[in-house]
């Protein structure tokens, strides 16, 4: 009779997967020569540069945007080898939950030019990421975005992994790389370790509740038929991510500087809803001024804690 | 007896010199579709893009840095095609001073990561230049930066016309559009006309003095010896542009968290210097951390007004 083997795996922490977002990486740099925190809670923990090429040119990507190349068909197309591409694919070889030394919970490190704060940002509604997610806001009071049924925005990289999330800071320009930044994002990996390893003891204890900020839509801006913006995000609107807005609350200002009102679906209007990623310098490309979420309290599933701690379990 | 024909001269207002740099861009359009602000005055002014081809890219240049193409040695250089430098001669070609349409005006519209506020960025001290940002200053209450004696950096725009200054506006990421630094552009560009105009009709009544922060020295970040930086900025000194600075102030921190003073000459010791251009994006590659500055009050010279005047007499 044969046993199998489960490999002790790694909990891989990743930075530059954006390689003009440089807080992460300096903090990478910062836990080599500084790894106790890191070590704290005796997990093994790779720390592993998303994107170099796109780092060294400090770009977002070469040719097509790394946190957009994870989806199981591109990665297996063959025909395609754009070098950010090939990089993801490397990266699951490496560090994937197959690879030799195999990592199965990923924390990949961004930040944003939006008013983001430190916040968390999940793909989907796998129980182990909801379960770290729940702990990591418990310890430090951390936002979530659920972003969710979007497909015009697919294939992430912590989705290719059986737990993972990011830990989005902002706002800090493209290129710049702010002590506070450092801080935040330094605090939110921490955490999520010190959850991990409660997990894998056994004693990590979940709050009743779990706020989400649930994706509902993205908002481009207005356009000329030329498909140039005609409108510019409103003033009102800049720097307040997490705040709600009601349907004709200006959004954005044309070039005479006439306001636009926040339309609404018919099944939206009278309620809140609460904007992200609110001029994020990288969305312009993707037609994204703006998303709109919905705000909710979930009780936390029975079965989250049990799926965080079969992963946990796997840890070195 | 053949008299002189002065052609009547423009006042040329560029933006997306950088063409990461949005808002000003954003500007000219609002200014092409409502033109009255700018007709206020009866000045004629050209509305041109720096840089388009860096406009369409996102980014600060193609080759080689727009606003660091116009020293005289550049410009001759026939052996030098880079598609920045050829924009420079352009420029110089289609709206320089001898240009058919000539301006003798040009006001440089910049933006900053930097918590620059609404500034005036000065290159020498050309007495035209003085009296107009003295007539800015009385207008606006902007502080300038006197940027001079820097072998490290040459080659300015503004520099190839009579007259003209940079307005400086921060902080904001690169490649994002905010109302609030496009209004504070604004109001730059629309108090330099009304002051132009002044001196056109010998009514512009200029301060008895002048506040400077004149450039003394560049900082760049401690570096390891293989050339990556050993110490990001302190967060102290984080968007305080324009706070007064003393030897001994933390000015950087290193991966281990230590602190690192400011340390400065011996001639300097004791007293303040003004920090500009703090954490500047575009800076990094230039090995520019901050810039620091001597505060001055400076009586306005006795010739900038005549000087602006005989400028200001050629405009249409």
């Amino acid at each position: 009779m044969i046993s199998q083997v489960v490999k002790p795996a790694q909990v891989l922490v990743l930075a530059g997967t954006h390689g003009n977002e440089r807080n992460g990486p300096w903090l990478l740099e910062h836990w080599r020569r500084q790894p106790e925190a890191l070590q704290r809670h005796g997990l093994e923990v790779a720390l592993v540069l998303g994107n170099p090429a796109a780092y060294t040119a400090n770009q977002r990507y070469l040719e097509r945007d790394l946190n957009r190349c994870f989806s199981p068909e591109l990665l297996a197309d063959s025909s395609r080898n754009e070098a950010d591409l090939q990089r993801a694919r490397q990266l699951l070889t490496c560090h994937g939950p197959d690879a030799e030394s195999p990592s199965v919970v990923v924390l990949d490190l961004h930040s944003t030019t939006s008013a983001m704060g430190n916040s968390v940002v999940l793909y989907g509604r796998r129980p182990a990421d909801l379960a770290l997610a729940a702990g990591l806001q418990a310890e430090l009071g951390l936002p979530i975005y659920l972003h969710e049924a979007d497909a015009s925005q697919t294939g992430f990289l912590v989705e290719r992994w059986p737990c993972g999330l990011v830990i989005e800071v902002g706002p800090v320009p493209q290129g710049v790389i702010q002590a506070q930044i450092c801080r935040q994002s330094k605090l939110g990996v921490e955490a999520a370790l010190a959850v991990l390893a409660a997990a894998q003891r056994g004693c990590l204890k979940l709050p009743d509740e779990l706020v989400v900020h649930c994706h509902l839509v993205s908002l481009d801006l207005p356009r000329h038929p030329d498909g140039s913006p005609s409108a510019c995000l409103h003033q009102a609107l800049q720097h307040r991510d997490w705040r709600p807005l009601r349907a004709g609350d200006p959004v954005f200002m044309d070039h005479c500087g006439k306001e636009i009102g926040l339309s609404l679906p018919s099944d939206l209007a009278g309620e809140s809803v609460w904007p992200v990623f609110i001029n994020e310098a990288a969305y312009g490309e993707k037609g994204i001024a703006l998303s709109l979420t919905r705000r909710q309290s979930w009780q936390v599933g029975a079965e989250w804690l049990p799926a965080l701690g079969a992963i946990a379990f796997q840890l070195v």
